[in-house]
């Protein structure tokens, strides 16, 4: 049999998950970032596969041998850097229980569970969030699981074409006189998705800062949107960004989606890394203004303890993806469908097949509950605080940003960007904590964003120790 | 700590483990296909998720009571519909070393095992397909894990989109005389890639088949590629399909390469389904004409062992995609990236995050080899032939078409489409086989999909039991 039998995967699987386990247990005495040679990995394998089958727990030596020395950790307490990608034991345990069972959910037919699970944890974390019953597949909406946050934006995009079109998109394409707005601080998968959809970089508006801040200004959005609309351009989408990649920035939802409104245009949140923080009343602000958008984004595959893939995606109006993005040929014709009374998630994204990505978050929502995910978010968000505190008072080190949530962007005081850039080099090099640039106003920042699994108080204070013995900020005094 | 640590995951993951394992042993006397009224699983959930952490154990029951008994069950040996999707035990094996890992290879440096493994596996799928040297990352090419074929025909698109434009794409976006040629028979999935590009229904050009087939018809393509470009319409991308989702058929790749590059069109070739058969020699001729194609598309994920989503997608010119896609803003700037010596997959795809997806398809060349991949596709084969070979002695019944592979296409022998119908419904509703419809020449078919991990003889003539005894074909003859 080209496949191990079910007894055979019992023994070899338990071998699997004690690799993990003793994996996960010796990972903080590991560098956050091995030091790997271009092409070193690509070397240690044969130009051909191999002919025979071996054995398979010979594979997890190759593992050790070949990638557990070439990796950058991200799940390790040191990992601080881009955001993080929690990829949680308790979200694996429910990926082996989605990879048991196997099925491909593109239709609703051909897996009801894939697509009910779906929209059942959609739906209570909509309601978790605070995000109101209209996007909840009961209220009229839905939330769906996509691969990414790119994706989502991608999918809200070619949704809001739709629409603008009167529902021409479908048929004749994009004009070229679409437009969408963003500003500088805004996620460039949104700049991505303009160009898949054909738009180019001249689809692209950005929408200049509010005087003194780094969000989008909603008078100038107006302004902007006004000028565009008498030109003959059509406004088709507004992204709001809820907390950005570089300093979290939280532009203002509310005024967006008022003036988006105001000539048609979608409103699209683009919240993939702080949203997730809206569980806790005490930032359930992030959301404000959520009633008035078409479309929410957060990943739970970055700060909410589920793997790699899972963003959740809302929309208002159920119907909005499908009416863009099916299509039904002959082979995938179903009565079900027909029926109008089942979701098909393949008409919600552009891949066809489907996994049983609910499965994971499932199990994360179950092992972890509301509270347990609180405490995960409110440990990282106190650390950022402990951490802006002693930048604050330090004389060698200054915020180069408000920090927002869990994130901290710092620099060393002094007049050129030399430093910092050394002092992230130092702090890289140490293989004790990892972390990552950004740019504000043209200057170099190391950004510090807190949010892997185990990281707690000792790391910060381990990240603190170095950075501040660092020969760097000495130099700059 | 709000993730379980690894001592708690070692038991509970054993418990999980198990549990696979004996799902996929009680899955033959299980039905390949539950009758589920739509919202019934929903209504298993509570409206709001769960304040308090809840034993994980007690997930497995609730996945006993809720998801098991509503599914459609892809990896049953009963399970003949669409096309495959192979979960198979060993491409878990894979998938739990990934999760334990936990990397994000959005770039090279955040997780270089991850990204070169990707090209390990690729370089030698490449090879072991007969694809040739220059679809490897040593030869000037590359193959990557895309989520879906969907996925794979829609990046070639935008990269031929961009090479079409001279490179100007990016910036100005599509201009409405771009055209993508196909045929009746190409997968719904190059439409929506059209749509999703801003080209509208009006980009697609369906090309007529060759008299008496059902291929693309390469001189139609030659002369329908003329008079457009006469016009002033810009050929960019002709898709040529080898295997069909509705009977298997196989374009004939090298004129319609030869027809494309005259007119500088890039070819795409969708072997979604069909192509790992060239891991064969007695099928290698499915690759025939390859060497002039600009991209290929198979996915391992179908009828390969490797659980969805695992599409492999190989370029002869590893800069289109790049080129096309990448776009960096400086919190995702890299001195690796930089230095021109790595390949970064985020700019080969839409969404920016990737799992480590090439860990469960190098588990299934490491533990079946190239050999058991062949016996499994084999077998299948050898299922069909023996199906159609049945069906042509049968005097109610008809082949719809030549059998192709593992797919056979069947029809009861009738003036009308009520007995094909009734027989389909007839077969599916015993709940020991599945099967799936399509149309060809607007008559209503039955595809034989064979392709399940466990599907032997022993199903196949469980199968022929169940469709000569329908009354179906009785009342037709
Ligand atoms: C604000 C924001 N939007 C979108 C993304 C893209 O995320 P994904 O990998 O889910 O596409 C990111 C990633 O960091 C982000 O910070
Ligand atoms: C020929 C062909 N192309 C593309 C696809 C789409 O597959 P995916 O789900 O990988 O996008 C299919 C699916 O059946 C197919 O048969």
């Amino acid at each position: 049999m080209p496949d191990l039998d079910p007894e055979e995967f019992r023994r070899l699987a338990h071998r699997y998950v004690d690799w993990v386990a003793d994996h996960r247990a010796g990972l903080a005495s590991r560098p956050v970032r091995d030091d790997v040679v271009p092409g070193s990995v690509r070397a240690a394998f044969a130009a051909e596969a191999a002919e025979e089958p071996q054995e398979l727990e010979a594979l997890l030596d190759r593992v050790d041998d070949v990638v557990v020395p070439a990796d950058t950790r991200w799940q390790h307490p040191g990992f601080h850097a881009f955001f993080p990608a929690n990829a949680s034991l308790t979200s694996l345990l429910g990926e082996i229980v989605a990879g048991g069972l196997g099925p491909q959910g593109m239709l609703w037919s051909t897996s009801p569970a894939c697509t009910e699970v779906e929209q059942a944890v959609t739906d209570q974390l909509a309601r978790a969030l605070g995000l109101g019953e209209a996007f909840t597949h009961t209220g009229g909406g839905g939330g769906s699981i996509q691969d990414s946050a790119s994706s989502a934006a991608l999918v809200a995009l070619l949704a809001a074409l739709h629409r603008a079109s009167g529902g021409t998109w479908r048929d004749t394409g994009v004009s070229g006189t679409e437009r969408v707005y963003v500003t500088a601080e805004t996620h460039s998968s949104l700049a991505k998705a303009v160009r898949v959809a054909g738009l180019g970089e001249r689809g692209l508006r950005v929408v200049p800062f509010a005087p003194g801040t780094r969000t989008m200004d909603p008078l100038a959005l107006a302004a902007m949107l006004e000028v565009d609309a008498s030109q003959g351009l059509v406004p088709v989408m507004v992204c709001a960004t809820v907390g950005t990649t570089g300093t979290g920035a939280v532009d203002p939802v509310r005024e967006i989606a008022v003036a988006a409104a105001s000539h048609g245009a979608w409103t699209h949140v683009d919240a993939a890394w702080a949203g997730v923080a809206a569980l806790c009343p005490e930032f359930r602000h992030l959301v404000d203004g959520v009633e008035l958008v078409d479309s929410f984004c957060t990943d739970a595959h970055k700060w909410l303890l589920t793997a790699f893939d899972a963003s959740l995606f809302w929309v208002r109006d159920a119907t909005a993806l499908p009416a863009a993005l099916s299509l039904t040929p002959a082979y995938l014709r179903d009565s079900a469908s027909d029926s109008g009374a089942v979701v098909d998630y393949r008409d919600w994204q552009v891949p066809l097949g489907r996994r049983f990505r609910a499965m994971k978050l499932w199990a994360v929502l179950h092992g972890q509950g509301l509270e347990g995910l609180r405490a995960h978010l409110r440990g990282h968000v106190a650390l950022a605080a402990e951490l802006a505190g002693r930048v604050r008072a330090h004389p060698g080190l200054e915020l180069a940003a408000e920090p927002s949530l869990s994130l901290v962007c710092l620099r060393v005081r002094a007049d050129d960007d030399g430093p910092t850039r050394q002092l992230l080099a130092e702090v890289n090099a140490t293989g004790r904590a990892f972390l990552s640039p950004t740019e504000i106003d043209g200057r170099f920042v190391i950004r510090v964003a807190f949010g892997a699994l185990t990281t707690s108080g000792q790391h910060l204070d381990e990240l603190w120790t170095i950075l501040t013995r660092s020969p760097a900020i000495g130099a700059a005094r």
